[in-house]
Formats: structure tokens, C-alpha cells, sequence
């Protein structure tokens, strides 16, 4: 059995940023580092082509009546920008406390390292375990995975033979308190591109006679919100469901400190959606957020210009029951109307995902037909679980989004177990991200665990 | 005599963009170029050292009771970003029809070398001309001149024994129609740096509970205008000016097209306080401009970041008697009271102009004590212009701003004679900078006759 914590160190040293096209190489490196490393502890590898980068398909399989669990991750990070603000480098891993730092060790060459150490101590122990495991690993889960419903199109009629979906790409409050996550939310992403005057032009002999595209944008980007914290686009509201009771029930064992998160974020004062605490309103509700704006002179000093273009970046996050085609439909109108008329500009869509909910077994809301293999998955993490952290764990909403979890469901009927692994302060997609190396340890034990119970009759 | 356009090739390819310590090289090259033409010509050149990068003092003195004439112009130049616009690269200058493109050919490399071709044919002829000449070339320009102030302060025993300032620093709107420029904008310059949380987030796991900079900083700048095009901060008009009726008949006689205009900047439509034309409103109005707005992602595809911070590089043009302090003090104290409460923000000051104007002999609110010296120089230059360029100049008040002028004016006593020799199509701040080789040809013909006629009794 190799050493979990320097395969990961490994792993990290592949910069595999899907979104920048000059990081191919650390692509095919982190990609080759685990088809080898799969292949190594006996499973079947196949490295499927998509039209940017490949998805890693590998099988243990025995009977076809076996249980059968599919463990997904993906092997791309973000990028690792503003490089200045990282205390090592973002591709150099480093242990600093009982952390290991560097680009995607959390986000998710951890959990996923996590996973494939506890598959592979298993399968040591008890090399005729009768489980069928399928590994579906992708490389652009951080570009909102374009390729990857394809893909399930096509490799359907192996994967729909499995139970359902085993994955930590989601987070923990504390490092004792594991959550299994139920519903994650959707996303539409979009850019608006403002273009003033046909070039750039001098604020003196030009100044005070056209809108500045800086300014038009800030007009719009403006009116995107209430003062009470809501996003400001028409019908934006009309189909997010209530939360049911359970959920909130669920939500208050976290106990979690109000204070305690707003001086983790480092801001004078929280601006929520009013009726909904921040631990509510990241998961129930949906946002509207700027990702990114740009335009004019940025360096040091000063340059006296009225800029030709100025762009924003803008992502909403979506709950349950609100259909990503609609809230583009709301957006991209509610651009067009408030936009001033002395500029022109354009709508450059991004990617998007739909929200998803699983509800665990035993609850209100279950569904009826649900897998009894699902509901053994549940049943067997609530028991893992509890053994090796101590408490059970908390079933929650999440505010991040997978979109592919709700692709999944649609494409290949599957559920699936979000065994969040990740803590707040791992500084995912931010400078000095880092995973905590002993929720890592504890992972792969119950992992192990809830694997081992799911070939048990 | 040298040749002016092969002497103007050279002195572009010296890349000299003061703002840009990188650029040392080419802010040095293009010292020493000057330095030498000068000094072939027979000036006496001293390299005056300032904190950032020195003023070249070339001085032609004979008789103390001749007429004493400072010609200023500037080695520095803009930045040249975004280089990707530029047709030909910036600091390899190329002619493309009667117009030699490169960064600085107008802003000032074009226009200097106009005056000292000008200066080296009329010496030529006449060695023993009873003229005192001063060139005052700077290389701080186009950073606001920080250096310049405490120079003339430092000079002031000699400099202030100059009759008046001879440039070319300002515009033309033809070919054919050269303008004196007789009033320039004043600046305020400032950035707004804007901080929520201390590092950057991930927008799913902690959307919904904070105030994205981006938001608060584009909510801050869409409240500084009204929506008919004035500057929304309380005050910013109390000290502005009727323009003299003289001022709005020799403008109209310009007879510039609106439609034309709009054409050329290429918008759908113009953006300008009520009650002005475009031309009425870049001369006699103050503005409030976004020179540049950065935060967040600003990549290819996307990122889904709540950014830690954004910012905005404001100014603001100023006409005569406004003040430069009490507009800032107008300006930060409007920034701190509408900046939302729940994010942090810094104002960071940048350089500063004062507003000037000059009136010409003859009109109606000449000053009586004007200097004769000036009076003949305006004078001359009404002749010399008409009989080059077949029509008499404009005396008009120009959007740009030179803000040394005003500061001349403060430690010398003196006044300048602004000859504009840029046309708008010369692109100046923005790529494919241009300077028109007619222009140059008959400025430097003007110029000679000028300075002869300022020597003859």
C-alpha cells in the first residue's frame, strides 16, 4: 500500500488548471499520475477523449449482481491567481501544522486521494470483496465540466449498472463533524461586455460629451440588488421552494457562530437576504455575484483615458425547482432593458448547471422508490461515520454547486453520497488552499468502511 | 539643418513611458537624444536632476534686453497598452500615408521636434537674431508633472526673466484651422480601493452572506452622475464660471458637425449636460471620468470567486476657479458617505492640476497689464498662422490639460502662447498614435516666423 499524504504531495505537483490552455502539460501530468496510479492497485483504466480534456474511466469489476458503487472526482483545479498572495508556492505542496497546502489539495486531489487510498487499502485486505467499483474521474469539473454529459450519453449502458454515485466534493464546518450533502445548488454564468467609444480616448479633449462604459456598466451591475440583500431581476423569486422543517432542524445541531463567521470572512457586517441567517441563506437561497470586472487602465499610477470596453463577470447560484433556461431568459432581459441606450454591448454566455436534492432515508420527504442500495450507502455512512469521527453525520444542503451531480441524476438515474470532506478554512479557490491531513486520515477509514458494508449482505 | 521627420523617427524610437520603471532605458535614450539635438544646434544643455526624471534647460542667450521666449515641451510619453490594438508596433515609428504613426509622434515628440526644426532652420539663417531662446523639456508629463513645480521654484532667478511660454501641446480640429488654445481643464486624480472579505471566496460556499466589493464599488460609482450628465457631488458646480461671449462666437466659428463627431467616436448616442453642445461641453464643463475598474476574475471563461477586492481609478477634468483641494475634499467626503457600511474602502490620492486661461490682445476682458512681449507674440502668431496655413488661428479654451501651464503662471508670473498642432484623429492616450506630416511641415514654418517676428523692433 503507497503513502496517501506523498501520492497527494504528488498529485499537487501536476498544475493541472483545466481553464487556461498554457497549463496542458500539468493537465496530461495529472491525468497520466492517476491512470497510473488506478492501474497500480489493479483496475482496468481507460482514458476517455472528450473535446478538451479527458475523462479517467476505471474498473474493478467481479459478478454483475454485486453491488455496484461508482466514486467520482475530477483531477483539475482552479487557477492558482493572484499568485502574490500564496505563503508557498501553489504548486509546490507543503505541510505547514497539520495541513497540507498547495492548488487543489482540498478542491479535489485530496478528498478524491482520500477515496482511492481507502479503495485501495480495502481491496489489499480483501482482494475477493464482492463490490463492483467504477472510478470517473474528470478534468473539467472547474470549467463546469462541458464535456461530461456527453460523456455520460455515451458510456451510459456501462454506468447505468451501477447503485449510485460516492463522492466528497463538498465541505465541513469542523473537522469533527462530517455532512453528507443533499442538495447542491445550480449555477448560470455570463459576461456583459460594455463598449463605449470605438477606441480608447483622452478624458480631456473627450471628457463630458459620451458615457464612460465603465460607468454604464456600474449603472447596471448596480441595480442587481436590493438594499436588503436580494437579487433585483424579475420572477428571479418565482420558483425557489420553502425548506422543509427537517432540513432547518438539521441545520440548527451545527451550532454554528454568527460572529465567529463573520470575522472568518473579515467583514465589518454580513449582508443577507432578511429572515434567513448566513448558514440559511448560502444554502436555501439563490445569488446573484460579480466574479470578476475589468476595463481602462489598471497599473500603477494614472492614465487620463475614457476606455473603449469594460466587462463584467456574473454568476448566479440557483436552489432546487429553478430552471437554469429561465433564470437566463430573466437575466440576459432585465441587461437589455436597464442597460443606457448611448452604449452598446453584448451577452457572452457561460456555463450552468442545474441544482439537485437526494433526501436520505427515514425522513418526512423520502421518496418511496428509493435504492435499496442508496438507502444502504446512507445507512452504512451514518454508521462509518459515527464510528471514526465520533457523531454521526449532519444531512445539509450545500451553497456550492457540482453540477454534474444533477447530470448524473438525469442522464444515468443515479443518486448520490456527498461525503463532504473539506473545511472553511481550506481557502478553496482562493491563495493558500490547504486539507487538513487529519480529516484526510479519518476519510480513508471511513471510506474503507462504508465500502466494506456495502458488499456486506 | 537636419532632417525633421528622420530627427522625429529617432526620438519615438526611444520607448519613453515615465510612468513605467521598466521603461528606464528608453526614458534615458530619449534624454540624451534631446540633449544632443540641442545641444548641435548651438544651445548651452543642462540635464536639471529631480526625484524621478530630469528636465532638460538648453538655453541661446545674447543680449539680457532682447525678447526672452521658453519654448516647454516633453520627452515622456503614455503608456502604450493594449499593444495588441496597435497596427504597427508602437515605438517603431512607420509613415502610412502623409502620417507618421508611433507612441508620442503627437503627444509631444511630433510637435517638439515641429519648434526645434523651427528654431535650428531660423538660427541657421540668421545666427545673430536678437532673441533670447530657453527650451524647458520635461519627462514627468505624462505622470502630472510631480517634479515640475519644485524645478521651476528652484529656477525660478532665470526663468522668470522670459517674456512668456511657447508650446504646442494642445489640438487643432483641421488640418487647415489651427487653434490657440487659451484656457486648459485643471485634474483631480484618485483611486477607490474597495475590501470585503480579507481573502477570496468561493461564491457557492459563501454567496448570499456578504457584499461582493464589486457590487459596492459599482453601487458607489453609479450614484456620481445624474442622468442628464452632470456630476452628482454636492458642490462640484459652485465655483464654475460663465463662459465670455467672446469665447462662444469664436467657437462657433469652428463650424464642427455633431454628427460627425458622434461618428468618430463611434457611439449611439452622446452623453452631455443639458443646455451644451459636445464642443461647448469638453471645454467650459468639469467632468468625473472612470479611468480604469479592476477586481476579481478577469481571465479567459470563468471563475467563481467572490473577490477580496476591487478598485477604480477616478479623475475629474476642472475648469477655471474651481480648486483643486476643495473638489477633493467635494469628492472624498461624497465617496466615504455613500460607500455601504459592510465593506472597507481606502482613497488613494493621485497628482493634480490647476485650471489656466489667458486672454489674447483685443478682447473684451483682456487684462490692461498685459505684457507687451505676449501681446506681440499673440500677435505675430495671428499673422504668421494666416499667411501659412491660410486662415487666421481660434483663440479657444481646450478639454485637456497641461496642468504646468498653471503652474508656470503661479512661480514665474508667466503666461503661454499654446499653439495646437494635434488633430483628433491623432489618437493620442490610445493605440495607433499618429502625427500629421503637413501639419508638422507648415507648424514649423509658423514657428520660424514667429520667433523672427518677435525679434524684429
Amino acid at each position: 500500500m503507497f503513502d496517501p499524504v506523498e501520492k497527494l504531495k504528488e498529485f499537487i505537483r501536476h498544475p493541472s488548471v483545466s481553464a487556461d490552455p498554457s497549463f496542458k502539460d500539468g493537465m496530461v501530468g495529472a491525468r497520466d499520475f492517476v491512470a497510473g496510479l488506478l492501474t497500480s492497485i489493479g483496475f482496468n483504466v481507460e482514458v476517455i477523449h472528450t473535446k478538451l480534456h479527458p475523462v479517467i474511466l476505471a474498473e474493478r469489476h467481479g459478478k454483475p449482481e454485486w453491488p455496484h458503487v461508482i466514486i467520482y472526482g475530477h483531477y483539475d483545479v482552479q487557477p492558482a491567481d493572484p499568485l502574490n498572495l500564496w505563503m508557498s508556492a501553489a504548486f509546490e505542496p507543503e505541510i505547514r501544522g497539520n495541513r497540507l497546502y498547495g492548488r487543489g489539495s482540498a478542491d479535489n486531489k485530496g478528498p478524491l486521494m482520500t477515496h482511492i487510498s481507502a479503495v485501495a487499502r480495502l481491496l489489499e485486505r480483501r482482494p475477493d470483496l464482492p463490490l463492483n467499483i467504477t472510478f470517473m474521474i474528470e478534468g473539467e469539473e472547474e470549467m463546469g465540466s462541458p464535456s461530461f454529459p456527453l460523456f455520460l450519453e455515451q458510456y451510459q449502458h456501462r454506468l447505468r449498472k451501477a447503485d449510485f454515485v460516492f463522492l466528497s466534493d463538498t465541505g465541513i464546518p469542523r473537522e469533527d463533524q462530517i455532512v453528507i450533502t443533499c442538495g447542491l445548488r445550480g449555477l448560470v454564468l455570463f459576461d456583459v461586455v460594455v463598449t463605449g467609444s470605438k477606441s480608447d480616448l483622452h478624458s480631456g479633449l473627450h471628457g463630458g460629451v459620451l458615457r464612460n462604459p465603465i460607468q454604464a456598466l456600474a449603472e447596471l451591475c448596480a441595480t442587481l440588488h436590493t438594499p436588503d440583500g436580494r437579487v433585483n431581476v424579475p420572477g428571479f423569486y418565482d420558483d425557489v421552494l420553502e425548506v422543509e422543517q427537517w432540513e432547518r432542524d438539521e441545520l440548527a445541531k451545527l451550532g454554528q457562530s454568527e460572529e465567529q463567521y463573520r470575522e472568518f470572512l473579515g467583514i465589518p457586517a454580513f449582508y443577507t437576504t432578511k429572515g434567513y441567517t448566513p448558514f440559511e441563506a448560502t444554502r436555501y437561497l439563490p445569488t446573484l455575484e460579480f466574479n470578476g470586472i475589468g476595463g481602462g487602465y489598471q497599473g500603477e499610477g494614472t492614465k487620463t483615458v475614457i476606455p473603449s470596453k469594460a466587462f463584467a463577470k456574473i454568476s448566479c447560484r440557483l436552489v432546487a425547482n429553478q430552471n437554469t433556461t429561465k433564470i437566463r431568459e430573466l437575466l440576459y432581459s432585465t441587461v437589455r432593458e436597464r442597460m443606457p441606450k448611448d452604449v452598446t454591448f453584448e451577452i457572452v454566455d457561460q456555463h450552468e448547471g442545474t441544482a439537485y436534492v437526494v433526501v436520505p432515508p427515514g425522513r418526512s420527504n423520502t421518496p418511496k422508490d428509493q435504492s435499496p442500495v442508496l438507502a444502504k450507502a446512507f445507512r452504512a455512512a451514518d454508521t462509518a461515520i459515527g464510528e471514526v469521527f465520533g457523531k454521526p453525520p449532519l444531512y445539509l444542503r450545500e451553497g456550492g454547486s457540482v453540477p454534474i451531480i444533477a447530470d448524473i441524476k438525469r442522464v444515468l438515474g443515479l443518486d448520490s453520497v456527498l461525503m463532504g470532506l473539506f473545511l472553511p478554512e481550506d481557502n478553496l479557490h482562493a491563495p493558500n488552499e490547504s486539507f487538513h491531513l487529519g480529516v484526510m486520515k479519518k476519510g480513508m477509514r471511513a471510506s474503507e468502511k462504508i465500502l466494506e458494508a456495502l458488499a456486506t449482505r
